[in-house]
């Protein structure tokens, strides 16, 4: 499948502010861009970092007071590891890679030390593998509403536990505290996610399994196999799509995703969805 | 049912310590006191405030540095309303007496106002009435784990929402906390329980239905209309046995209940059981 | 000091909602009702409840679905306790009335019980009194930034005493928390604020010192002879202008207050204020 | 200067579990292990992992049930960087490594975010370099007590800022989540501690200032020259001593460590100490 992604983000700086972007998509082995443009407005000097073990393109760039734009397109071919989930087992913790290690430890908004008894008690008892992470998106779909503004940006899983109304991040945070409590490595995802309504970044999470990381959505509100994946995380505070230091305010934003083929809306969605 | 209850409390205190205690059985029209007794060692003067609404009755004492023996036996008869669930109804909010509202407002460990959408969701389709506190009862029962030392005295309703564990002070916190959310007022209730094993103070909670006050225990460890009712209160914090300012050990603690009659062994179990 | 106080509210009601309304000024000692007018539009019949033991008078009103509009007007004379602060001594648990010890205890909004350490590490050597409790809203003001929009209604002293930021409402219940955690008895206040820019309900707290309730006010933003008392409780759960129970949309709200005679720009400042 | 450094843990094994170890001296340029001995028993086999950025060395080990006896002994030479604390400046965001800058983020027990108004209004006017950070220590210091036994191993920075009261992670916690809200990266660390008493593992954290990471003690209970590190993170979730996965009781700990040569105890205090 191939998608046209697009974003832009307009603030007002204040004073000079350094600015973290991270709204390219991600270079991923499955996940080719076949053409991409960045385009700053006034045409700052751009930093760019080599790509993170997850993809994500970071880029640096600082601000003078005044406005600044930020605009990117991208022509975004994506071939994710489409499997049956059957197939699909837990990692014992004794045979995962150190590098994934970190993703089983709790984060700022994914309180998994605090979530343990709930998630064995609820899931514990559900045959590991691909279809326990999906029981963890089914029983976050039943038990949380998707309410726009019912969270803000210090709204841990936590709290989403009791006040059981989120967004999109709530979901993925909640999803990757269950996962870790009961051993599985997860981590956050942000992207753009093809047939969302309305368009705007949207978060997911991944958990680790059968080697590899595969993508879960409990918000059932955007189709897996068309995430065109820009950063991943511990939690949102790892993943965010712009972190400035100094003083701007946000002005606006507009963010969209297009099928380019045919091919995509003959996917299948029951499968598993993996990112490699 | 006629019950000889009875308890010790031993502190070392090390400077002089007003101690608020509510140790002894309430005054109830439905918890007649036969006989008591209260003797404090060494015997410094007591003072007692007139009883409050809810019949709890407060002592005052000062004790100076040095061991000091608090110990309390009551022979206290016990008739309970007992009614069938089914004709219990909720009371409309704008029927209740002014002095109910309170407890239909959120306190320190009952954060009623932050549980109230998960209240909703899982008891909002109940029917109103004894029954739908006894479902939420029967929910705290299935979705928390008894374990004693889970939780402490900061503990909350809602971080027992999360975590999942705690002792009969916790369900009853949560109990209450449902119930608030609900628009039914509830309160949190001591007293001596009768075949709870090992012995204790135990903590349950009170519902305001059809017009009076009827007792739930979520952690089903005593029989309810063997509970000889000590205090009363917005929560916990309201209701201690014993409420320290100064600086003392605990040291330790006896609590012993008895069934003085045959009776007792016959009551029924599922009928609905309240305090006027 | 006399005054002329009104306020408007206005709901777009959803659902036949009850409103628990507490708009009207205090019935005190020290707070003379000289002339009062409360208007309902639909004129819904009233039901008036005794005073509490605080002064507050609550109303409760079913509202059927459509506008409603409430209004309240009074003309009220205000001769507060005026007293030398340093007269004013802090009364010891031992001598405290029954009926004013729950205000020791933790609540809602002020977990006095959390706050404790810091208290007495901060003002615990400072001399007992009234100028204590003016030390612990100095503090207050010194190191917590007013900021309209910083808080919520879910908001705690314990958040409050992380973020440094608050208003009104918080701001007194970080006082009410301190002054627990001392074991000074304190409750929160509401009312009409002389001299507050712009013109809202405010809340302020008091503290229980030389048998007297006294008024404190952490945010400096009104002057305490000026306050014409509404409503108190343990916290802004307790004294809420109005708790709805069903649905209705919060449209606009009005609130005044004028001084009508010349004594009130002659008020010396730096008295005690006290309630009685 | 050199250490002999030696640790023992004893567990006992209830089921098969996984243990990642991170109890061996770190290796850092600036941390030579001149000889050491690692002793399993029974001697399970060790999977060692590529050392990471921070130097950690951990170990995974699956055991078996029954006694599980973990011994390490080093003999390590720390020559640390020792420089004049005021030539040390904070690296401005727009300049710093990209691997630096996830040490920007808050953390489970870090929660920067929620700090941030404290942090500016206390440190803010401070001026920027490692004197600033110290100034973060004292005020530590002298605002939360050490108290064994205080916190627990959920407790966070956001807890210990109301409590005021904790041990050296909890101090740590708090200095990393103040340096994090000023933007000056900062990470956990944990070691040998030389001269702490009694002898335990230690905590400490590390600010990255003028291109090194730099370490700070704000219970000042060791002398950050004798530091032998373990391991280090963005909080305690990353550098635990051990962490399991499967069920095993703790049963003891000895921990050790001595001064080889006579230069440790020549050694200044009031330089900066940093590991590179």
């Amino acid at each position: 499948m191939r998608f046209a992604v697009r974003s832009t983000i307009d603030y007002e700086v204040k004073t000079p502010t350094v600015f973290i972007l991270n709204v390219e998509a991600a270079a991923l082995r499955r996940q080719r861009i076949l053409a991409e443009a960045l385009t700053l407005h006034p045409a700052y000097p751009i930093e760019r970092f080599a790509e993170d073990e997850g993809g994500s393109r970071f880029l640096r760039v600082t601000a003078e007071p005044g406005p600044f734009h930020v605009a990117y397109a991208g022509d975004v071919e994506v071939n994710m590891i489409d499997r049956a989930p059957d197939a699909i087992p837990e990692v014992p913790v004794g045979e995962l890679p150190l590098d994934i290690l970190p993703y089983l430890n709790p984060s700022r908004f994914c309180q998994s030390d605090l979530l343990g008894r709930f998630a064995r008690r609820e899931f514990g008892t559900i045959d590991p593998g691909h279809a326990r992470v999906t029981a963890i998106c089914n029983w976050i779909h039943e038990h949380v509403d998707y309410v726009r503004g019912s969270s803000d940006a210090q709204t841990s899983a936590y709290d989403t536990m009791v006040l059981r109304a989120g967004v999109c991040r709530d979901f993925a945070h909640l999803g990757i505290s269950f996962c870790r409590a009961l051993n599985i490595p997860a981590r956050f995802a942000s992207g753009y996610a093809w047939q969302l309504d309305p368009p705007d970044f949207h978060a997911v999470f991944e958990a680790y399994l059968g080697g590899e990381w595969f993508l879960f959505d409990a918000t059932r509100q955007a189709a897996l196999q068309g995430l065109v994946r820009i950063g991943v995380g511990r939690d949102a505070s790892d993943a965010a799509f712009a972190t400035l230091y100094g003083e701007a305010e946000f002005k606006e934003m507009s963010v969209g995703i297009e099928a380019m083929d045919r091919r995509a809306e003959e996917e299948p969605t029951v499968r598993a969805v993996g990112v490699g």
